[in-house]
């Protein structure tokens, strides 16, 4: 595979975002949704803020509050034995170490404009903001799929109640109109098909059960983009595979001749996250006509190994050109690359299911 | 609370059922869905079935083939040191006891009919039946909403991918059509409500998230009953009282002049089953009204306490003539019992929220 990473990369980290306040810095610009808007390619930045922290003692945990509707900050004592601390970006009980009762720091969305796709204007203030009570924690990973005249973005909404999908639409990335969560808790990395297949509405999701089955990626329909039904299970991980670990949605799916190409992430047991894609059928999305053996994109680069969360390239969204797919991701949990791959090499690249 | 329970409790038993194959046991008739139909009370059971196993060295597991579209019996061998059996009705891995790999047994839906609710002719054979790759592992716990000249049916569907919910709908009881999995896993405990509100569809719903959050109930909405969004939690688990450890709907929710009356079944951490009740707002049942601080129904009678899984009573579905509240409810996941209780009296029970 031909990887064509640019010499800007990466374009935009957090040393380039203003902080939204005073009193906070900002530590991740990354996994933004990516369209083009106009004669811009706009990028939907994850930015990530924690509350500048002086005092060793604490942690200091940023909550959006639905009863003042502004963020509060709340100062947990590191000596706290009820608590874990061992995740940097969160913080947990110690009777559930898996889960998190906090994150360290807020995530909402901010617009970055382009004329090149290589340098990037970054707005001055945020563009989507925690606004309810199931975003009381932040928002993240947003994905934009543009269907007529309207931009439909959607993210994970985090709060102490879970993690779910929900979605906002805009026009003219000024006015925004919120739609409520359209997938509930466990659930992240959406992807909706830009266009109706046989009358319905297509979209990828990634439920993470408890009891039984694994973080993997479902497929469900819907007649309006805020109602979704009729869920199928579509790819599993893979032992022994780059994608053993967990896999979810990256990129809205690409209409392709030879099929629905999705650009997918993939982690390993040991959270090496990789991109690689599945292909499914263009009359019925819920059937899987070829997937990656191997990844597409893996984190070689250093801004890519080196990072908040280190051994992380994770694509939101990507913007194709004839045979080039302009594939922007975010690196290491901190900040946002952008490579070039050719569609061609990606179709050619799939190993085809044999049977069906 | 003055509660009635039927002389005849426990009304059906698993030695009142056939089994639906020869090679098969039947261990549990129970968590019935209840509706009229005709002149008739109809209870659709949760008939759990086991292979005859004489073998003390294999555990036999019943899966449904989505290859085949059968049932195929797996042998486990319970020296084998990956999985864990300290669970009867699991089997799961070593790695993670919380979850499981396989049921011990298979649920399925079959029909028990009575003309006075006290004393029911069960059918010889299934009436909802494993049918898809989502249900390999079983379907159960079902209600039944009743809209228009439809019946709609809703379970737990089992698999190794996960617990969802799926949809079904009847006209006859004779004649079904599937319309999927309306929520992906992890979910359980859906309870449709009978008509519209202000134009939408609602249903409560419970997910069972992993990174954050509890067992609790939700609510969404939906406007043709088969895809659904707007998620909102309704209402969580309550330290040191019955409800503290999972919640979910139990009953249809009943309609009264206070508000959407909701019968809804609470563990407490030590896995004790008891039934409560929520009210909620007429116009916009995502608004809580009251609730009970102790349980409506609790396991007292010998039936309740002891069965297959102990101290358990688990409605999931209520007849209502006038004042009276007939509810049906599974007893220790293992038979069939009612009690009547006074409508009246459970909304006088509550505790009304002060404010707003």
């Amino acid at each position: 595979m031909n990887i064509y990473r640019y010499e800007e990369n990466p374009l935009i980290t957090p040393e380039d975002v203003k902080p939204h306040r005073d009193d906070f810095e900002v530590i991740g610009a990354f996994n933004a949704g990516v369209t083009k808007f106009n004669d811009e390619i706009i990028m939907l930045l994850r930015v990530a803020e924690r509350p500048v922290n002086q005092n060793p003692d604490i942690v200091k945990v940023p909550v959006w509050s639905p009863d003042v509707k502004e963020l509060e900050i709340l100062d947990i004592n590191i000596e706290d034995p009820s608590y874990d601390f061992t995740d940097s970006r969160t913080i947990s009980s110690i009777s559930n170490k898996d889960g998190f009762m906090y994150l360290t720091s807020l995530s909402y969305l901010r617009i970055a404009r382009s004329k090149d796709g290589r340098h990037f204007t970054i707005d001055d203030t945020p563009f989507i903001y925690p606004s309810n009570e199931l975003e009381a924690f932040g928002i993240e990973d947003p994905r934009i799929t543009f269907i007529g005249d309207t931009y439909y973005i959607y993210f994970s909404a985090i709060s102490s109640v879970g993690v779910g999908v929900s979605l906002v639409s805009t026009k003219d990335f000024v006015n925004i109109e919120h739609h409520g969560m359209i997938f509930a808790p466990e659930n992240k990395d959406v992807t909706i098909f830009p266009e109706k297949i046989n009358g319905k509405y297509y979209a990828l999701h990634r439920p993470v059960p408890k009891s039984a089955g694994a973080p993997e990626i479902w497929i469900a329909e819907s007649d309006n983009l805020r109602y979704w039904g009729n869920h199928k299970h579509l790819i599993g991980l893979r032992e022994g595979m780059w994608d053993n670990g967990r896999i979810g949605g990256g990129a809205v799916p690409i209409k392709t001749e030879r099929g629905w190409l999705e650009l997918y992430h993939g982690a390993s047991l040991d959270n090496r996250y990789c991109m690689g894609a599945v292909l499914l059928d263009l009359d019925d999305p819920s059937r899987v006509i070829a997937r990656s053996d191997s990844p597409l994109l893996e984190p070689e680069a250093e801004y890519e190994v080196n990072g908040f969360f280190d051994n992380v390239v994770f694509s939101c969204g990507v913007i194709v050109e004839g045979d080039v797919v302009k594939m922007y991701y975010g690196v290491a949990d901190r900040s946002m690359a952008c490579a070039e791959l050719s569609l061609e090499d990606i179709l050619n690249s799939l190993t085809y299911a044999t049977s069906q």
